[in-house]
Parts: structure tokens; C-alpha cells; sequence
């Protein structure tokens, strides 16, 4: 029941930023007839359109309702994510990445319009991620104007050197494709060094940005913090346990703490979500769902 | 003699900006002990320091004080310009783009750090611009805080897929790397977009968000917008020029104007330029020796 909840819930969201999504790389006019853009154009809408979960853009605005906000208001940013989220898909699958010629059973962006316009596609789509929350930011006025600006320097700081970026370069050093030569041992602090940056900043993230649009006090802020950064290692284990079952990845949790360490290891961390999204009283109920659901999630 | 202090104050910039990205980029204490950060840090420095003339900062000082502000308040707006710049040079060198292998006297940033670390380096320094300057939007209040907002969007706006990235996705389509196939024939429409596009956006970007900082009123905004896109014009000529004693580039004023023809347009666009930034007063001498400098520019 609670479940349903929360899927419809999602549903919308999903649907909502798809629509948004939609309006928001259409496009522009300034581009209409010259043929170099509207190439890019398409390459960032192939990624960026159709696709995904949406988990990010849903986190945003689930937090920003949490926090007291109106859900929506955190539309934007929602969408920003996205773009964000759709920006690093397609540089990691670049030949000179993981190289991986399949996206969510599509060709991988530079497979369709080739590696240069794969990486410009990708640079578009975080600088104009980054554009578009300006302008939001610059259509509010005082202290709401602040909120965003905010979350625009929560999602700067999480997607950049120390943050998700960061994470793909350890991620890169750590498999041994930064120098060619044999990858060095991983060990769990380099484990978790790699995912609480490559995934868990932008998750983290979604959550602070969707709460601090919401209008979240500190003491919300804080514990929508405890619980974002507890969801996105609950998010990643559970990746890892699924992709356990295909392939034996190096740098993941079961090849460190074994299958069963690895489940017990998950239901620590969902347990210290659940108990973060809890003290936010009725308002954290979607978002303890939230957790039950990454847990036990087959896909 | 008005040469020589225009030098004198350009060097003057060139060497606080340096010494601020030195700060900036020094490896964040986060980062401490962890390789794959601190590779990923060392190719950032490589190409965002020691070496560019610093053109787009000093554009943005010079147009802070034109506008009637303290010239380095604009200083950390002039580091995210550089920045910005240099993850354009990185990603333009990778072997799917440009494939150059020297930047500025050295090897680029692919050929030390590896193709994959090289696109996370620029990826890196694009996004950390943004939050360098929301971070310094938050530390100011009221009317200040918004101007360095607007400042933020002017740059991701020029930076964007209708700016920068716009035209170099403009210039692979117009010289069929992105396709593989023959080059279209570029006319001068073809070459314009790509130029004001590809270099012209930023130069705009760095005049009008070092004007908006020095609280630059709108008529200022719109005579320092006319200096900014024409000197833009007159610095792609020029640079045109400049290759064409070298090589022939098929995108080019001079392979599409000729020599003589190119010359005409550059004292055209040079004009115009003078002609706005003399509307400024006294508080536009040095952007007018700056167009002088342009023009005669033998390197």
C-alpha cells in the first residue's frame, strides 16, 4: 500500500520532469538553422530525454516537500540534476572511460553522434544545468534568491573535483585506465572514497538542494543530510549486490565484504536512513519508503 | 607610452590572477592522501596555470573599473574566466576534437595525464568556476549578491550550448570531423556563427559580468556589450591573421575575405570598438588602447 504510495508518487515526479526536461532543451531559437547546434542539440537531448529513473530529480523534490516546501517548487532543480546526472552518463561512457558501447539498451551517446560531439553534448549539459539555475535564482527575489543560490553551490561543489568528478578520477586511478598499468589493491576506504564522491555527492546533493528550495531550517537540513548521505550508500551497495549476480567488479562491496557482508552492510545503512527520515515526523514518510524500496529494489 | 601602461596594468592582473588561482587550485585538504584526487588535481593546475596571457581577465577588470567599481572586485570572476578557459583548451587538444598535441610550448594536458584524466581535468575546472562564484554571490548581500548572480548566468549562458560550446560544435560540423565525411563549404554566415560563438561569447561574458560586478548602470552595460562584441571580432581577425602567415585554415577571414579584405574589416570592427568605449569617458582609455594593442598585435 505504502509502496504504491510511493511509485505513483515517483510516477509523477518522473513525468513532470520528463515534461520539463522536454521544454527546457528544445531547441532555442538562436539555433534554428544552424546545423552545428541543432546536432548538439540532439546529442544532449538522446541522453538527457526518455529515460532513467529519475531518482535524483524525485529526491529533490521529495526532500523539498519534507523540508515544508511545495514539492514542485523544486522543479528546476530537479532538472538541473538530470542534466547533470545525464552529463556524467555520457563522458564516463566515453572509449577513453569505461568505454561502454550500451546505455539503458540504447547505443551509448557518442556511439550515435561520435566521440566529439559526445564530450560537447556533455560539457552543454552541466554548463547549461548550471545557466538554468541561475535564471530560476534571478526570478526569485531575497531570501529565496539565497536558497537557490545555495543549492546551485551544493550541486557545483558535489559535481566537481571533490565531489563527482573527483570520484570518477578515483574510480579511474583505482582500475589502473589513468596509467595503463596494473591497478593497484583496493581497500574499503578507497571504496568508499570512490562512491560517496561518485554517487553519493550528487545524491547527497539532490537532497540538501531540494530542502534548502523547501525552506528547511537547519536542524531539517541537518538530518535530510544524515539521511541522504546513509540513502546514497544503501543506493550504491545495492547496485553493486546487483551487479554482483552479472559480473565481478573490483572496486565494489562484495568483492570487499563478500555477498552476505554486503547485505548486512546495506541493512545497517537503511537503518540509519529510516531513522533519520523518521525524526521528520510524518513529512519523512515518503522518503523512509524511499529506503524499504532501494533495499529490496531486482532492478 | 599609453602602450606601455596599458601593458603595465595587464601584466599588473596577470599576476594577481595567477597568484589567486594558485589558492584556488592548491589541493583541497579533503583530498589529501587520496591519488586519484591529487592526479586529477595536478592536470587541473597544469593547464589552468602558468602560461596564458590572461586576456579574459583582464577584460573583465579593466570592465569593472570601467563601469565605475573597484577593479579586483572582479578578481575572482576573472579566475572563473580562466578557468573556464582552460577546460575549453583541454577539451578542444583530445585526439576526437583538435588532436593537438602542444599547447602553448608544452605537451597538452592528454598527452601528460592521459586522455581520460584530461576530460575529467577540463570537466573539473568548468565546474568548480561555478562554484567558486556562487560561493563568492553567497559571501555578499542584497543588490551585490544578485549582480555577481548575474555575472554567474552571463557566464554559463556564454559558456553554454548557444555559446562556447555552440560554436565548437559549430567548427567539428564545419570541418566534417563530426561525421567523418567531406567538410561543407563554410560562408562567411557559417564562419560568423562559429566565431561569435566559439571565442566571442566568453570575451562578451568577461566585459558585461566584470561590468555587472562593478555595478555597471544599462547604458553602460549596453556601450561596454558593443565594445565587447566587437573587439571579440577584431581579436578573431586578428588571430586569423596571425595563422595565416603560418597555415591555411579553411574556417578563416582571410581564407574567405583574403589578406586585403580581412585587414579592411579588422580596422572596421576596431573602430567600432574604439567608438563605444570612448562613450565611457576616461574610465574607457584603457579598453581603447586595448583594441590599439589588438589590432598591431604581432604574436
Amino acid at each position: 500500500m505504502e509502496n504504491r504510495a510511493l511509485l505513483q508518487s515517483w510516477q509523477e515526479v518522473s513525468t513532470r520532469v520528463e515534461r520539463e526536461l522536454e521544454r527546457l532543451l528544445a531547441l532555442p531559437s538562436a539555433a534554428a538553422g544552424v546545423q552545428g547546434l541543432s546536432v548538439l542539440n540532439e546529442a544532449m537531448r538522446y541522453t538527457a530525454l526518455g529515460g532513467g529513473k529519475r531518482f535524483r530529480a524525485f529526491l529533490a523534490v521529495a526532500a523539498c516537500q519534507a523540508a515544508g516546501g511545495d514539492a514542485y517548487e523544486a522543479l528546476p532543480f530537479a532538472c538541473a540534476l538530470e542534466m547533470i546526472h545525464a552529463y556524467s552518463l555520457i563522458h564516463d561512457d566515453l572509449p577513453a572511460m569505461d568505454n561502454d558501447d550500451w546505455r539503458r539498451g540504447r547505443p551509448s551517446n557518442h556511439k550515435v553522434f561520435g566521440e566529439a560531439m559526445a564530450i560537447l553534448a556533455g560539457d552543454a549539459l552541466l554548463t547549461d544545468a548550471f545557466a538554468l539555475l541561475a535564471g530560476t535564482a534571478l526570478r526569485r527575489s531575497g531570501e529565496e534568491c539565497r536558497r537557490w543560490l545555495r543549492a546551485l553551490e551544493e550541486l557545483a561543489v558535489a559535481a566537481g573535483s571533490v565531489g563527482m568528478v573527483g570520484g570518477q578520477a578515483c574510480d579511474i586511478w583505482a582500475s589502473g585506465a589513468g596509467e595503463g598499468s596494473t591497478p593497484p589493491a583496493v581497500d574499503e576506504r578507497t571504496l568508499r572514497e570512490i562512491h560517496t564522491r561518485k554517487t553519493g555527492a550528487l545524491i547527497r546533493a539532490a537532497v540538501r538542494g531540494g530542502a534548502l528550495i523547501g525552506g528547511a531550517d537547519e536542524e531539517r537540513l541537518a538530518l535530510l543530510t544524515r539521511y541522504a548521505e546513509a540513502l546514497g550508500l544503501a543506493y550504491q551497495i545495492s547496485d553493486d549486490l546487483l551487479d554482483a549476480a552479472a559480473r565481478s567488479e573490483p572496486a565494489s562491496y562484495p568483492a570487499l565484504l563478500g555477498l552476505e557482508g554486503s547485505r548486512r552492510r546495506l541493512l545497517e545503512v537503511a537503518e540509519e536512513a529510516r531513522g533519520a527520515a523518521g525524526k521528520l515526523g510524518q513529512a519523512g514518510d515518503l522518503l523512509q519508503e524511499l529506503v524499504t524500496f532501494i533495499v529490496e529494489r531486482r532492478s
